[in-house]
């Protein structure tokens, strides 16, 4: 039997009927068997503050910080916010990445993909993020990139993905993720 | 008598003895006279989620949105966390810069101010924010750039500014930014 | 009689049919007569060499340097490569910022506007683009964004601007600037 | 016998004298067995410019293409120039990424070594240089991140290097980027 990676899928959006989550559950739905994907709440983490940080954090940030440290693999799907990253996205990568020297996310393999009703498809969310996956020493693919724009009408009314080209396209992403993730997970 | 600008100062750190609010309250003390520095409170605004953006959205947005509109300028005072802006004062942005078309921060002449106690001043930060700050319609001072390094060691344990460089420095800062406000302002 | 702005227009691509060049050149015919636009030449320029800086450094650095030196403006008109910004247009910024302390951007009011044939529109050259103007102290126009995609069936045969929608924004984008440049322009 | 990888080196600066060409030579010094560095002329490349892609490109071109083609992986060290990458080397990543779908970079392991005399180390070319290599297909090692600040007095008049701790800080960069491409390297 063949290794199944747990994979932290991170939304940056928390609308409840939100096109990311939307996006991401169409991964999940596409993914080899090789991986699952868990999508992981971050609406609930108060903002980090290193007066908070004391022997009885908040204890959402305990709970995410357990769920992340289990994972093999990391997967981020996300709007851009006025040309970056969400806020509580932001806040799950500050959170996550503390107490000083016992960050989560070190080594683990991952991936960014942006989604957005306009054109530029959160381009600039896409690479704010990756230059936190720097510091946080996340090996992200860096090819397919994943740019999805034009996501307003992403999806028919029924859920399933009304744009073939863009649901190929995601299937490739997966696919190519997957692989990522059995070359670079420990 | 002389136009005297309303600063709406926002700080990234949420942190009671925070190196950055500190510098922020120092910047205030060294401001010329054209210039009221107010430190607006961003920590208790609810992530932003268009969920929310109701016909009675938080009350913490009502207050924060209602304080930037009023401001005649913005100044940011800010750490960098993982390469980039605080979760917090990127909630500040999406929160303030929405309903879509009614935004708060627009036309506001601004400047950006990064600290933080390593060698590389929280440059990451700065630049990520600017990026923001273009979506936002925010005209950004341009020169000095601040990047505040070492700051572990800025202030005595009176308070006072410990580096004598680094508070001239910060008084050429304030001194530009009073000039850049005074040419900008609406 | 109002003054006329001499704005240096610097164009990235340096190919004899270039849609950059194209839109450069509609830019110069849609603009007020408060603009006087020039294509600058960037393509002769030899690499920034700080070797090079003698007293008899490259004359085709001295000639970029004198006409830059004496533009009232300055607007840039790129394409993306490799997500950022194309290399003549860069060493025309390394090779205009010298001698350190004799550069001859500071202070100018600029533009940034990408054009590329995909739908991203050159975002990541945009605010490359933007982080060294910082540097360089050229205020930059925020609003609009210029991120021109699509470009490829932009033009018609013979010349003219086939997408209305585009050629609207255009002239859009170059009133704005035209209003920033007489706010800034010292 | 352990394979010996063929690593191309890029200098991101032209001066005969260059702190960057000796950090790179200091580099090859301290590397593994593991790994062979060689340094790789991009002075003389012209500028990238569709135009000249013919059935005949310059020679220059044609030398630059073939040599990192046969390489397994890739160095990068540079100074930054108006807080990004300095024209000659963005130029070798735009000519040795045509013409396209031949591009000579993609797949192969990488990493940057960013040096400046002043105290932010060359972190905004760092991080353009690495948004380049997302598109490029390039596997960027993300720790240590290698900013190599106060460069200005790194080497001993003999060209030793006078600073213990950036001595052991390269020899640490050098090893963990041997494993990264002993991971990475096809």
């Amino acid at each position: 039997m063949s290794k199944v990676f747990d994979v932290a899928v991170l939304v940056g959006s928390l609308r409840a009927d939100s096109l990311n989550r939307r996006v991401a559950l169409a991964l999940a739905g596409m993914a080899p068997s090789s991986l699952a994907l868990d999508l992981v709440e971050i609406g609930d983490l108060p903002f980090y503050n290193p007066d908070l940080e004391t022997e009885a954090p908040p204890a959402a940030w305990a709970r995410f910080r357990a769920r992340v440290a289990r994972a093999d693999a990391l997967l981020f799907v996300t709007p851009e916010y006025n040309r970056s990253v969400p806020a509580a996205l932001k806040n799950a990568l500050d959170v996550g990445s503390r107490p000083y020297g016992k960050g989560v996310f070190g080594g683990k393999p991952g991936a960014v993909v942006t989604v957005s009703p306009g054109a530029v498809g959160g381009f600039g969310a896409n690479h704010h993020l990756r230059q936190s996956l720097v510091f946080l020493d996340v090996p992200v693919m860096q090819q397919p990139e994943a740019y999805i724009g034009g996501a307003g009408d992403l999806f028919a009314e029924d859920g399933s993905i009304a744009k073939a080209g863009t649901g190929e396209f995601l299937g490739k992403i997966i696919h190519a993720y997957a692989d990522w993730v059995a070359r670079l997970a420990r």
